[in-house]
C-alpha cells in the first residue's frame, strides 16, 4: 500500500510532537477560559464571530459551515444550541425560498461582546506573549502557508 | 472585568485566524485521511501511539489522559470504544488493586502498524512538504515554547 513510506527522521518527529502537544494543549486553554467565563466552548465563539462580521449579521448556513471549518452536521448542532440561548435565529432565503441563514440576534451580539475581552486576554497569554516579534512573523508566515495549501 | 483589554492589532489578527485556519484544516485533514484508511479519528490514533510506546505496552489511565491531553471522561470514552474493537484491554492494576491500566492488545498494535503509513504521509503532505526547512527549524522553537507555557 505504502510500500515507500518516508517516515519522519528524529528532528521531524518531535516538531511534529511539539506541533500537536503545543496546539491542543493551546486549544484546551482557549476552551478552559471561555467555558469558565462566558459558558461557551471556542466553536461557538467563532461562529458568532463570523456573523457579527457579516453583512447584516447573517450569512448562509453553507459558508458558516466554510467560515468556522465544521461539517454541515456539526454545524446544525451548535446553531440549535445557539438558538436555544437566543443568540441565533435561522431564516429561509427570502428571495429563493431555499438554504438556511442563520442571523446574530441582539443578544448573541451582547453575548460576544462579554466574551471577547476575556478571550482576547487567553490568546495574547497562551500565545502572543510567550513569543517574540520573529517568531510571531515565522508564525504568521507558515500558517498562512499551510492555510493556503489545504483550502485548495 | 476587563478594562485594560489589550485588542488584537491587525497584524496580530492576521496571525491569529491563520493559526487557527491552519491548524483547523490540517487536524480535520488528519481525521479525513485517518477516518477513510483505517476508520479512526486522530484522537485514537494518539491514544494507540502512547501505549505502543510504554512499557509492556500498558499505562495508567491518567497518565494516557495527559499524553493525549484528554479529559479522564473523554479518554474513558474513546478506551471503551478501542476496547470494544479488540484493540485495548482494561486491567486493574497489579500491586495496590487501584487505579485502571490501559494494554494494548496485539490486534490494536497491527491496527497502529497498518495505519501509521498512510497518517504519516498525511502528516507530510500538509505540512512538511510545504514548509522550507528554516520554517520548520522556527516551527519546533515556536511550538516548544508555547508547550513549554502551557505544561506549567
Amino acid at each position: 500500500m505504502h510500500p515507500m513510506t518516508r517516515w519522519l527522521d528524529d528532528d521531524e518527529q518531535r516538531t511534529w510532537r511539539n506541533f500537536v502537544a503545543a496546539t491542543q494543549l493551546l486549544y484546551a486553554a482557549l476552551d478552559r477560559q471561555l467555558q469558565r467565563d462566558s459558558a461557551m466552548p471556542h466553536t461557538y465563539y467563532v461562529i458568532l464571530v463570523g456573523l457579527s462580521e457579516a453583512p447584516e449579521r447573517r450569512m448562509r448556513m453553507s459558508e458558516l459551515a466554510t467560515w468556522a471549518q465544521s461539517s454541515q452536521s456539526r454545524l446544525s448542532h451548535a446553531v440549535a444550541r445557539l438558538e436555544e440561548r437566543g443568540w441565533v435565529r435561522r431564516e429561509r432565503c427570502p428571495e429563493d425560498g431555499r438554504g438556511n441563514f442563520a442571523v446574530l440576534t441582539d443578544e448573541g451580539f451582547a453575548a460576544l461582546a462579554a466574551a471577547a475581552p476575556g478571550h482576547v486576554e487567553e490568546v495574547r497569554r497562551s500565545l502572543f506573549d510567550v513569543l517574540d516579534p520573529e517568531q510571531i512573523r515565522a508564525l504568521d508566515d507558515i500558517c498562512a502557508t499551510v492555510r493556503s495549501r489545504l483550502e485548495r
